[in-house]
């Protein structure tokens, strides 16, 4: 089924250990897509500006995206310039540039309207909701957001997490929203504010699944949080969009199946996990643009093989 | 087959954010030992001044633990206050009394001498090194050490690291001892220092195993690291000495099994993290002195169902 991203689609510049690239494609929208692409139809919501060409089309049109709901405006596109120099755990700032995102007023074409699944990725909370309500039969809503939006706009975010099946954010993210330190009650309070099921983000260290009540139709319930690895990589060439490849491999497979079940629900996670894990190999959305669907199957049980126990009873 | 640890029986005062206590039993060798003896034998090398009385002797002989090699010395037994009040993640060291360690020379009773398993917990390399020395024939050798040791007695504890087969250190710890930020490039880099495999331990994250070449016998070779999973926990009541808990679970484990494959080895990591989660349960070694073996298996379970999928196939 057809997944709807709304979010970035901007120029990257940054820096790592690696090296450095100037202007590359970027933004989450674009990682999102990019990795949930491999598992289902993608429709992307966005702005961009006059230096989006088409040869950045075609990246898209290559793995069948659609991106009719890409809006043209005068300008220049959304640019995000970070370093992670200092340390491959955390970018650094160093200029955004909004440009045309900064009146950017979310359209959804009519052949849109058909979407199952909605994925509000990391923009104003303001705009995710107005996304949200033009989309009333959608069947799943997930969403990421980030520290900015938890400090300076919690009134227009807490209308948004209320609309959430899934909301996937990383550790400082939960604790910040939440107010608490430890993770578990952290969660527990988060799936008290909208989301019926939250999933923390702990960069290389994986990721783990909170279930609540609702977190499964027709009274499945989740007794235990499920903990995704991620896979210890020599080299991170760039971290960027390492979390939102993470959200499209996860989302991707989810609106694959016919039906949320637990086993789909941490598959997808695994399948999270894996394109996580592609996205940091180059830089920009080189690999994720090239991956192969053996690749992924390889990847998907080296992931089960570092972190499963072929044993059975004491 | 039996383990013989070499390690600070102690004293510990500790404030958390849940309470504190004063001069409570603990020590590198006592979690290790209490965790361990659920699994195997095991036998102590420590030494203790005169407020360890037959009361703190009993808790070791409850769990059936060796402690011949317990030395009882004038004077006090080593002090270590500490606060995790402002993180549960990192402990502040208020004070160090080592007292009767000081002049600790570990002597090895007969009786301990048939010892197959050897464990080195965190103590000067030094004394590591002459415990070692002393057990020329043990079949298996794992240890532990701390930043103090690797940035001031690195000659020393180069010595020890090339005698060991398991070194159980944590992500600072790994990183420091390589100089090299990268975790992998990190643990490759340690096992060419001596450890034929590296556990590094995450805390709530869980823990990474890193095999070299002559992780296994027999030409048996593991091709990638392993990660076990950590217990999300609503309330971390005291953090110290979960890592030596680790340490008794997966090396009690180990030695209770007849032959080491990767198998064992993985599930010993699984029941390294079981002691791990159970020792942060209390203040000191309360719930290490008093679990049972099916709480022990039920949280072994538990950790499988957090973070096995039951899914084998795209």
């Amino acid at each position: 089924m057809s997944i709807l991203v709304v979010g970035s689609v901007a120029f990257d510049s940054i820096q790592t250990p690696s090296g450095s690239v100037d202007h590359c494609l970027g933004g989450a929208a674009t990682h999102f897509a990019l990795a949930a692409s491999y598992f289902t139809d993608v429709r992307v919501i966005a702005v961009v500006g006059k230096d989006f060409t088409a040869e950045h089309e075609s990246v898209f049109q290559r793995r069948g995206i659609n991106i009719e709901g890409i809006e043209h405006a005068d300008g220049l596109s959304f640019h995000w310039t970070g370093s992670y120099v200092k340390s491959l755990n955390e970018a650094q700032t160093l200029g955004t540039d909004l440009n045309v995102f900064q009146s950017f007023d979310p359209k959804i074409p009519e052949s849109y309207k058909d979407s199952e699944y909605l994925f509000l990725a990391n923009i104003d909370p303001v705009l995710q909701a107005r996304v949200r309500s033009q989309m009333p039969k959608v069947k799943m809503v997930a969403g990421d957001t980030m520290n900015y939006w938890i400090a300076d706009h919690a009134a227009n975010l807490a209308k948004v997490l209320r609309e959430l099946n899934v909301l996937l954010i990383n550790d400082g993210e939960a604790r910040m929203l939440a107010g608490e330190n430890n993770l578990v009650l952290a969660a527990n309070k988060v799936l008290t504010m909208g989301p019926k099921t939250l999933i923390v983000k702990h960069g290389e260290y994986g990721a783990t699944a909170f279930f609540g009540e609702e977190s499964f139709p027709e009274g499945v319930k989740a007794v235990h949080p499920f903990r995704a690895p991620a896979l210890p990589l020599a080299e991170v060439v760039d971290p960027t969009g390492a979390g939102d490849s993470f959200a499209g491999g996860f989302y991707g497979y989810l609106a694959s199946q016919p039906e949320l079940t637990p086993t789909v629900f941490r598959t997808a996670m695994f399948y999270g996990g894996v394109m996580g894990s592609f996205a940091v190999e180059r830089f920009g959305t080189e690999r994720l643009q090239a991956v192969t669907r053996e690749e992924i199957e390889a990847r998907f049980k080296l992931f089960q093989e570092i972190s499963h126990l072929d044993y059975t009873g004491a």
